[in-house]
């Protein structure tokens, strides 16, 4: 998607790779939406670092990520042996892998680079298929979600008010997301309607990232405190729901998304509203046969005992609810501060997992399915045995 | 209850009045959990301001500020026409119940006081019953937070986990608290448990004042976002919930409370987990026949749009998920920072109505009831037609 930098607006993906200098390069998420900057990796360890640290995160944007990392250890290597070689592989495997232990598509991405991998015969061609084949995982990231979107945006009707969790858009992939793809493509489509993000404690991705992306884009929105998605419901002001995913179980339906996520679905059957969860296949985890088997990854409790952002000066008066606070979007100093009793502790589970019946259907680049369509069909969907 | 103030354990009321200079005294909310300071108010135009601005909040605190706010503007009164008097008490009541249109606290504090005031012949009598009501009125609330504490305390048995939303401790009240008066009564049986306090955003009151609270008081707990309760309450973590209510309607047993509070009950119906409310009659709103006419204040978007807290200096690292953020508590520069996308903006409603279907009980100085108990009981709960 296009991003204003430097005075002009340009064209940029969230993760990509520069090959002659073997560098991965990200959009440095965290300082957004204060700050816009690309950093480069050097080695497949601080790849799988930027994963842990979540200067990438998001499903698509890890498993490229992820891709562009194996290649990148790949490309690391210097010799000609074979063996040396795959074990080089198996501890860049597992190094990416273990960055993020709840999400699925790291591996699925690795997964599908090893195996054009196979049919190199020498390290240099392993070398070489490696590079093709996460560029190839990368392109067909972003094709995926442009269907997602033109599936989606059928649901968008002109005047709705739709609430997003998180932030599953496209820096939450390679380019267009999953959960704003249908809202990108409703609105080239020329409709109107009014977007809702969900802050998203304890990491605000919503207020930052989404609302970010929803600005560049000229999308109307506001943002609101998790808490107040019942009080809108119950007064009939959300009409449609679509939230990501970073893993759904092919097997139940069951789907494992930011904390939260659960808890917005539960409401939206409580009022009937429709709760849509939008993912490309390679999210899809064919293997695991019940939700309560996803890993949760539990977070630094940090996270929730404060809170990073932007010191606005002009909102130190003893009366802070009088003022109107903007701050600059630019060289602005970002701090974190601790809100919490410094004397408490806290708990921070990072995902929660949504139970199929919660959920009206599941939009994906094939098309839009109940949950418990996904293994019947699980062929189209790209199953393999 | 007692604070660790200069260094010594002291006895604090959340709200009191100093009547030698017709003052107000008010613990400065907005500063804890980071500082410990009493204000005070000179008239009842900055009486008023304080309810407003939140440097005191919650149900049974408002209300008793109300009142010395009108005995305040009683005794700022000069003169001898009980006229001019009758004409000045009128505005003094109007500001001091436009302070905070949500809440029927104020109104029932002032009634009260107005209604003790009527048997003065004289403007000096008056004066004088006015702070004589407001002191009882005071008293009178920490009276019943003992008897809420003392009936609600039979709920927590030993190695529950308790769930709070927002803070309706002993800071809300003159003194002991509504929804925390069961977990201190329990405390003081010697019970063990243990407390997850959400967060609740924007303004974060559970992770500072009633974590602060807990805290000072050695209850063990950790603060949870907002969105983790569902979570928890999936995997069999949370046990009970008592929140506390602004308002409680007396013919519906329709519950206003915090933003986030049905969320939670909803939660709670789902998991069959008990969900009490814990208010003080003076709470409970005789006239209004729906949840739908309860006004829902819309606060300043700048509260969804950032945060306060303290700065720490340790967290300025690269990759902040790997130290541990401990602020000092003391000379600590309390700051606001802006964590959402610079261009975008907010919706904050500040309360939300809980529907009787999802409360198992309301409990109350005279006892636990259900929602629907409330109105055929009413004559034994202070309703007067």
């Amino acid at each position: 998607m296009n991003v204003k930098h430097h005075g002009r607006i340009q064209h940029f993906r969230t993760v990509s790779f520069d090959s002659e200098r073997n560098e991965v390069l990200l959009i440095e998420q965290r300082l957004l939406p204060h700050e816009f900057k690309i950093i480069r990796t050097r080695d497949f360890d601080e790849t799988a670092q930027a994963i842990t640290n979540m200067i990438v995160r998001g499903a698509g944007a890890i498993g490229a990520t992820a891709a562009f990392g194996l290649a990148q250890g790949a490309l690391g290597f210097s010799g000609a042996s074979l063996a040396k070689f795959e074990r080089q592989m198996r501890a860049v495997y597992e190094t990416l892998k273990n960055a993020r232990p709840t999400a699925v598509d790291p591996v699925t991405a690795m997964d599908q680079v090893r195996a054009v991998m196979k049919a190199g015969e020498s390290v240099q061609e392993r070398q070489s298929l490696a590079l093709a084949a996460a560029e190839e995982f990368a392109n067909e990231d972003v094709r995926h979600c442009a269907e997602i979107g033109r599936h989606g945006a059928k649901l968008i009707r002109n005047r709705m008010n739709v609430l997003t969790h998180c932030n599953a858009g496209w820096l939450a992939f390679v380019d267009i997301g999953s959960a704003t793809a249908p809202l990108y493509a409703a609105q080239a489509q020329g409709r109107n309607f009014h977007v809702y993000c969900d802050e998203t404690r304890p990491r605000s991705q919503g207020a930052t990232l989404t609302a970010w992306e929803l600005a560049q884009q000229k999308i109307p929105h506001q943002i609101i405190a998790d808490s107040a998605a019942g009080h809108l419901m119950q007064r009939g002001r959300i009409d449609l729901i679509i939230v990501g995913s970073d893993r759904t179980l092919g097997r139940t339906g069951e789907v494992a998304n930011k904390i939260g996520t659960y808890t917005k679905a539960l409401l939206a059957r409580e009022h009937r509203i429709p709760f849509y969860v939008a993912i490309p296949l390679s999210t899809i985890d064919w293997n695991l046969k019940s939700g309560f088997d996803i890993p949760i990854e539990q977070r630094h409790e940090s996270e929730v005992l404060g809170a990073w952002g932007v010191i606005d000066s002009k909102a130190q008066s003893p009366k802070p609810e009088l003022r109107i606070h903007r701050a600059r979007s630019r060289s602005a100093r970002r701090v974190y501060v601790r809100v919490a009793n410094p004397g408490s502790g806290a708990l921070n589970p990072g995902f929660d997992v949504t139970p199929p019946e919660l959920i009206t259907g599941i939009i994906t680049p094939a098309g839009v399915f109940k949950p418990g369509e996904l293994w019947r069909r699980r062929r189209e969907l790209g199953w393999q045995c």
